[in-house]
């Protein structure tokens, strides 16, 4: 609809995820009223991002170099492991501050409707992490949906054998912040049955 | 937070308009996943928008060339021009096929609150336009809010010296397919006011 290089970039924008024709249009006129430096270097991080972006040879985390910044991080406590889905998981758990420890990465979870079974988890290198015995925590903080709650029992069951090591899940119950009235009942039940003695 | 290269494609797309912090880590995840080949395809659109893309010479429409394709287009009808704010219009207005004639881009409405007065738009090359005669319609197609009939009033009293030109502003009315229980006042009332014998 519009002369060619303007059109190819409200195309490419418009695939990636969230982003309608509407908003790849308002992206690309507003693109061309920026100066040129700041569109190269938008058009400089993406080609950086294939690049340098690997995955950790450890835990699978995204990384620039061999290991990611965690694992490559001596005063971690390597006695711990977080098992999580996605990297996304590893930020959103290191910006609470709570866990000291390393992580792994599944990279996604059990959903048979997708067709994601056990065997393309990487679940066969959590277990050669655990093999040395210097773990003896592992929690599973998979995501409290379906899936993830499928995948958490599924690890618990395979770790069972494991004598020293101790696997928990995250707690389930009301969000902080949140209204009692606007709980689905499962949240409300789960803060229950995990009630504390105060 | 993350890797150096992944934050950074973060940072650079939550630069863009209507994208938040969380669009822009989605998307940027969303890219490491994807083929090089396509992240590479962005990227170089990106390059090639500012390199490529400018301004017609004659409508201020966005182009490839010197002139952009409506300009170039011998079959266009040149006795009318259609005065629109941005090139975005001049799309929206292409897509109806409703008008075979040229356009006008004045580059925004006068809007005395962002100190956009009549010098800030592409109005004297509009008269250079009219100078020699052929124009014999201007279509008046700036946005039906405050600003854009401020303009289309300024353009219409400057254009009533000319003789032989028809100056003409877009119908106001009740959007098709809409419903006149859900019309606003101001447009229910423009409706009425413009109303046509049938």
């Amino acid at each position: 609809m519009y002369e060619g290089a303007l059109q190819d970039v409200i195309d490419e924008l418009g695939r990636l995820p969230g982003i309608g024709p509407k908003s790849a249009q308002r992206i690309g006129f507003w693109l061309l009223d920026q100066p040129t430096e700041d569109v190269d270097k938008l058009a400089g991080a993406l080609t950086q991002l294939k690049q340098k972006v690997h995955f950790c040879s450890v835990c699978f985390n995204v990384a620039q170099d061999d290991l990611c910044r965690i694992c490559a991080d001596p005063r971690r406590d390597g006695r711990a492991i977080c098992v999580v889905e996605e990297s996304k998981d590893v930020a959103a758990i290191e910006k609470t501050r709570e866990f000291r420890g390393l992580y792994h990465v599944l990279g996604g979870a059990i959903s048979p409707m997708d067709g994601k079974g056990p065997s393309q988890l990487r679940l066969r290198e959590l277990l050669s992490r655990l093999a040395d015995g210097t773990v003896t925590e592992v929690i599973l903080a998979t995501n409290p949906n379906l899936e993830g709650e499928a995948t958490a029992t599924y690890i618990a069951r395979m770790l069972a054998d494991f004598p020293g090591i101790t696997v928990s899940r995250l707690a389930s119950g009301l969000p902080v912040g949140g209204d009692l009235e606007y709980a689905d009942e499962v949240t409300l039940g789960r803060a229950f049955s995990g009630r504390r003695t105060v």
